[in-house]
């Protein structure tokens, strides 16, 4: 699900532990990150956060299914400036309709870890699109 | 602040009209914005709303001040496939120490142009850390 | 939908106008409804958002589905003090699964209104438990 | 910090414990805290989670400080029946500006606890206006 995603691949996130409900990620940070002030730019940390929200979302679903963002949230906690972020996403309440997650940025900096932000996610469980033969809306 | 800012510039988010209180911005999509399915990634997205949502604050800034943003929700209403995203983002409210603005993405195919995603951005207004000589907090 | 349901009449707040993914809606303003510092309580205005908001979606519903709010979020964008609040609640995206929707909240004081709230919303769109045999299981 | 709030003595929602960062709160449920359909309605949650996070945060500020909340979003993870609700709030980063927290809502049936709804709280830190001769403005 990481490889596979053009825009995460490129952005350089990588998986590093998946199990049931969790998922934790890591990427190296690059000059390309970041933001016109020299730290990481907000939508780089949403992008890692959502998309290891969504595996540890995945993780849950019956044969047939996968998950849609519905939305999220992103609290920015602190200003974010280092060698890595790494993010841990867990599933609150996993439903037949919507799944909660939540998911934690930490930054990394030598030996020293800094929580920078939280994330809140809401997730559509919906039928496979490739499975059948309708088009498909979204989270609709 | 687009062409300064590498995440936002590598991305190829352009600025297309920027006003008192407004921002409107424009990306070309190419392979590399896409999520495994071919969608457009919910990062670009919101990286998008995120990034034209400051850019609205920054206007209305005193001199001295920056805008950080503090969090932001965004709602992912269908499914974005097509040519370019473009996105208006507005202040609703300017304060002194937080500035509220929502940012709207529509998905153009051809000449047509559907609602994606509609995102709610806390701003903190603070001052400007270039010009002092203390550290930065973040949101602090 | 607002008499039926004993906190909302209990609190107050009475539907002005309901018409397709839209409601309106108003509260006359107490001493009961204000936080110790004599504004009105985000919990108020919270509770009048999300309301209204799930009154605009059910209109949009066929038969035998009803909403429940999945999430909101709300941004309280100036401290209320007035005679009436009310609020405009509009569907922005109605699906068979989420529907969104959006909810502004003014205060008004005497022929003056401020727009002092601004809600997000999502709402699962689920089978009527009341016509089923089966439990119900919130959004899930 | 709660008796002295109409809306929430009205309500019924009492301190369990505070310490520095964190308040716990509970909340004997009735017939006017429902909705129409049985269940508790979102507003009182959020009511609940908001005010419990605002006394978390107030624990950790200097004097002459207040906070507002300047937005939150609720999760509504399942629909809520029982005895009594929960609430356990923790600030996960107190700032000079911004303090954000946490709160989550648990309903108690007979010995059993479930996880209801979880919030997360943007409170702006600002002066106390009752020490200042100026006006308030909200967030702002």
């Amino acid at each position: 699900m990481f490889s596979a995603a053009p825009f995460v691949a490129e952005l350089g996130v990588e998986p590093e532990s998946i199990s049931e409900g969790r998922c934790e990620s890591r990427l190296q940070l690059a000059e390309r990150h970041l933001q016109h002030d020299g730290f990481v730019h907000a939508g780089v940390i949403a992008t890692m956060a959502d998309h290891s929200a969504g595996a540890a979302a995945t993780t849950l679903l019956a044969e047939g299914q996968i998950v849609l963002t519905a939305e999220f949230k992103i609290s920015l906690l602190r200003a974010a400036r280092g060698d890595a972020l790494r993010c841990v996403a867990v599933v609150i309440k996993a439903g037949s309709r919507i799944t909660f997650a939540e998911a934690e940025v930490h930054c990394e900096t030598g030996s020293t870890a800094r929580l920078v932000a939280k994330a809140s996610v809401s997730l559509a469980v919906i039928p496979d699109p490739g499975l059948a033969a309708g088009s498909r809306g979204g989270t609709g």
